[in-house]
């Protein structure tokens, strides 16, 4: 039976033993900022040449110039062309219902007018360019960028520049494949801290961008971090977890699956069981043990649900709610009855599957609603990725005659408060 | 006549010599990063002993005991009570019109459901909990208490709390009266790092929170930038900015004291003209030479004037709308006839000032939309702070059975093309 914590939340030293599980220090170690911080100074000042240099030493490959760096929109739409049927036609689908989903999240421009002429309003634009990380090799996954690619198209960026690191050359086809369809600009073939570095402050060659989004490394994740404020970015995101509320009705297998289906990402990932009813905890976890060795990725599950997986029984399924309020996971399955009353209760998660048939792994790829996600209990505070990611708002004001002469007494009063005389002046200006 | 550059469109260096005035580095140098750290992690461990400590040493204030850093309710309603009645009033109506404001902003969830019967949703939730940090000294400002505190009142947030120093025990009446006005739930009398510290972390006495908003000093922003990821943070807002367009046409007295009431917030601040009209550019020049004596922060405002203020000539408006969206300006007045064709045209700014009569002045106090906004470009990504920092969604995924089996083919496809296969297994079951 793989090994997994198990906890009950009448056992007195219940809440400490979670907390425990659940705290996930996100920064990176000083030895990897320092060497970030090297990275994005040398693309700062010396462009192309420090590029080239990275790409060279971290991903072994050397290009004989700058516009090797490039790889060609033909080149791109070749992939797409050269792959299996059965792909070309799964990722149009997940496409078309990640762009259906999408298009409600949209916000629009609105506009408001006073008694007095005045009209206030928020203008909506889409952002200029955005900068699309990609990882390379094992952690390379086509569904990453249609989730970061369709809503930024859907919100209608102008350009949309992708980069993804070709370690040793290797390409991976289906990556170009899924940037064909969900109609990426250019490509360029970077990775690590240099890719961020070139999209924050451009090169000769890649332009800069607005904002970078995008799943990376550590040194992908601190270099996003550092360039933070140059450009927008999505988020830092930790570890992926599944957290599942089970009323013990549901296939016990099914539930071991979804588990794994986590737990296979990578070692630090995080899979919780809350259940009220032991036995049927038992049976999922000979399920798990079942199931294990039909799992090509069974020694990195092992791995993570050993150090942060956990198998919890609850009193009930009230307490299963407010458990999850706290833990505020990345993905919540409710394999219950009558999910949608749980639903209505949860303030805090990235992503819902309500229902027996609801499996996680079905967002992950092609239900529609984006599967970046905050994790680490920041959907206390975070949304999914969205359209809303790539659009902003400005403020519209404008005063009539009348309305100034109204909102200057306000602005007069409160300014001339604050001791901001020139404040106070500009607004009996137009007051007098 | 005010120091000021002096800038021409027609100049070879003009791109050069705006991007070298519009550049600002926002990092904390080690020295005020190291200190903060410091400070995060004694409160972290020592919580309320901490904040004692910290506060008796930056705020020159020995408080009894920790119940002493809260200011009572009653304490705030009593400061509310106790101004004149002029500005009662004009905190009312201010707080009464960004309400008005934010109303429109608030998101709300949806569902679709397909034909199969899936349905697909946004599920929003307002943030549990908000901490609010106010400036003490001379730069308290209680616009900003209204600004912060209303639209997360708007949301629906469950409890704000609002963080404020009284150095040597000084309280700011205003402040506290704007706090009672936009119904700041509990106050506590911290501020710098050992306050963002006790939001984020909580101590015994003070309630952690799940986001932090608020305008603050150097310690601040470090402290904000350190702690995001435990929680939410709003922004690292840099020095204020107003870039004006005019026609030449407006009174040239109201464009100078508009340029001085950005001046007059610090050294740092940036005041910049976008006029055709050289003859015009002068007549401001000259307005301003005279209104300066009458400025009791004169010393500020040539200081900043001097540093990073400009006086531009544009070959026509056209030229001045790009410009304007490469300066991505915190604050737009477009002081000319027809503005409204102007701005939608800007794709970047943070709030629009269309007209003669609306000076920028009247949007910090009272005209309704937020005084929160991007500042150093960074509108080319980033929104004013709105009703929306204080939602999140959840994404809401139920799949019928014949929903499952669709998706779950699908998922499959693309699982196995990862090489996730305890995805695929998770999809598959729910399709056999």
């Amino acid at each position: 039976m793989p090994e997994i914590h198990r906890l009950d939340t009448r056992d007195a030293d219940f809440a400490t033993r979670l907390d425990a599980l659940l705290a996930w220090e996100s920064v990176a170690d000083e030895r990897v900022t320092a060497t970030v911080k090297d990275v994005l100074d040398a693309v700062r000042t010396r462009g192309n040449a420090a590029v080239l240099e990275f790409t060279a030493r971290f991903d072994r490959l050397e290009l004989p110039d700058a516009a090797a760096l490039e790889i060609p929109l033909e080149r791109v739409r070749q992939a797409f062309a050269d792959i299996p049927a059965t792909q070309r036609e799964a990722l149009e689908t997940a496409a078309a219902r990640i762009r259906a989903y999408a298009e409600p999240q949209k916000i629009d421009s609105w506009r408001y007018t006073e008694a007095d002429g005045t009209v206030l309003g928020q203008q909506i634009s889409a952002l200029d360019r955005v900068g699309l990380y990609v990882p390379g090799g094992k952690a390379a996954y086509p569904s990453s960028v249609l989730m970061n690619a369709v809503p930024a198209k859907v919100a209608g960026v102008g350009e949309l520049i992708m980069v993804v690191p070709t370690p040793g050359g290797e390409v991976n086809e289906l990556v170009l494949a899924a940037a064909a369809v969900a109609g990426v600009d250019r490509v360029f073939r970077i990775g690590g801290a240099q890719a961020v570095a070139a999209l924050a402050y451009g090169t000769e060659t890649i332009p800069a961008v607005d904002k970078i989004v995008g799943p990376g490394n550590i040194y992908v994740a601190a270099a996003k971090r550092e360039v933070y404020g140059t450009v927008g970015i999505d988020m830092i995101a930790g570890p992926s977890e599944i957290l599942v509320v089970c009323d013990g009705q549901t296939d016990p297998h099914w539930i071991a699956v979804d588990l794994f289906s986590q737990a296979e990402h990578d070692e630090d990932a995080q899979a919780i069981l809350l259940c009220p009813d032991a036995d049927y905890i038992e049976r999922v976890a000979a399920a798990m043990d079942e199931l294990l060795t039909e799992m090509p990725r069974a020694e990195i599950i092992r791995t993570s649900l050993r150090a942060r997986g956990a198998l919890i029984q609850v009193r009930d399924l009230d307490e299963a709610v407010d458990i999850a309020n706290h833990i505020a996971p990345e993905h919540l399955e409710l394999s219950v009855a009558e999910p949608e009353a749980l639903a209505e209760r949860i303030h805090h998660a990235g992503a819902m599957f309500l229902g027996r048939y609801t499996a996680e792994a079905l967002g992950d790829y092609c239900a529609g609603p984006n599967h970046v996600l905050p994790t680490s209990r920041t959907a206390r505070f975070a949304s999914p990725l969205g359209v809303y990611d790539f659009q902003k708002r400005a403020s519209i004001i404008q005063c009539s005659p009348e309305g100034a002469r109204m909102l200057g007494a306000t602005a007069s009063v409160l300014a001339r408060g604050e001791g901001l005389i020139a404040h106070a002046r500009s607004a009996e200006y137009r007051s007098e």
